[in-house]
């Protein structure tokens, strides 16, 4: 199974796409009219020690094969992103999932995945169904996380929070109906999947209800939520920020 | 001096557009396939309240008005947002501020605003030239928050950060090239100002030499940097984590 990502534009997500070195990229497509300075020198060059076909079009034609609103003068193809089993995902040393549940706006995976990342996820899980994909939106969102971090694709997430905590991860809700403020996250030490919901409706009641423990952000001012991605983003780097205080 | 934010588009930003009473509404344009339920039968009351006119019109016609991708069946105007001077973003009880240098994504500009209000800063400061403004994709990222949080435009950020430190609030870069992480902020409960840089660049140099503290959001694995939307929402968050635990 695959997860998609055939198509990266942007430089960054370029750039990691060869520097991963995790899949083949079949070619890359440079605009005319961009510079060799800067990352896309960087990407030349990683590209010809690769081995990678690049070519050469004008600005139109690659605005035409790109699917962005900013393809940054660059487009590659690639084999799909591999699909990890969910089983791996929970085998890992003290494992760190982020689980989204439904979230179908392509900016937002691909920034949960950037921010996940880099506070040191171990894994990402999403539902076969309303959930978006691998688009490239999302990877350029992603700035080259989607090259490293392994993602589960799931057919339904109720049933993966019970096979994760069977499996001795705890399932944790961000929520917005949490009594429990986020900053006394007591397991964040010990393998854990942070469960984050869709975009203004907040996670599924089912979903809520597999999870073993429940936390919230505490919010100030008028507004009752925020961006699913803040939200990810505040809670994977509270898990980091416990997990390097901790000898 | 204002800053924009004539057309607002979205159920959750027009929502918040009248709830907030802020500005003058001269009309909303509503999709007639849009149902009047949730959000949406909201809006109609508080329109009605309001006095605001109400227009129906076809799907294609209020996609044709929109400037969004997903205006998700609603378009208003009204008076543009208010500037708030600089002095008096300074003058507030402990100032809690974001400063934008170069951030040129309206995405980024809206998501910061939708953090920054939510943690409980009380002002946001963008430069007049080389940033984004508060068009109708910044205001949907906002999802709201424009409404509420003041905004001063500066000349020139540098001399901005000089005339902060000058009213006793302490500039705060927020810099991946910072020496110290951003959880041993000790003024947090003190009057200051989180100083965040464009995606990719970073700081400028004049910019990062006249803040006053530096901090750093601790990374792993092969990233270089965080989106600075994700940045700026654990910064402020960790303000607000800080001043909440504080007596």
């Amino acid at each position: 199974m695959t997860v998609g990502g055939e198509q990266v534009e942007g430089r960054q997500p370029v750039r990691e796409l060869l520097r991963a070195g995790r899949r083949r990229v079949h070619h890359i497509t440079v605009s005319d009219s961009s510079g060799e300075s800067g990352p896309l020198g960087e990407i030349m060059d990683l590209a010809g020690a690769a081995g990678v076909p690049l070519r050469r079009t004008d600005r139109a034609q690659l605005a035409h094969l790109a699917v962005t609103d900013a393809p940054q003068g660059i487009v590659a193809r690639a084999d799909p992103l591999p699909e990890t089993p969910l089983e791996t995902l929970a085998r890992a040393p003290t494992p760190f999932l982020v689980v989204l549940d439904g979230v179908t706006d392509p900016h937002n995976l691909g920034a949960v995945m950037r921010s996940a990342l880099s506070a040191g996820a171990t894994g990402l899980v999403i539902g076969r169904h309303r959930s978006a994909h691998l688009t490239p939106a999302a990877l350029k969102a992603a700035a080259g996380a989607a090259e490293y971090l392994p993602v589960a694709v799931v057919p339904g997430v109720p049933a993966a929070l019970a096979a994760l905590a069977g499996a001795g991860v705890w399932t944790v809700a961000v929520d917005t109906a949490a009594p429990a403020p986020l900053w006394d996250l007591a397991v964040a030490t010990e393998p854990l999947a942070l469960v984050l919901g869709a975009e203004g409706r907040g996670l599924a009641r089912l979903v809520r209800q597999r999870c073993e423990l429940a936390v919230t952000i505490p919010l100030r001012g008028p507004l009752d939520s925020l961006n699913v991605a803040a939200a990810a983003t505040l809670a994977c780097f509270e898990v980091a920020r416990i997990r390097s205080s901790t000898p």
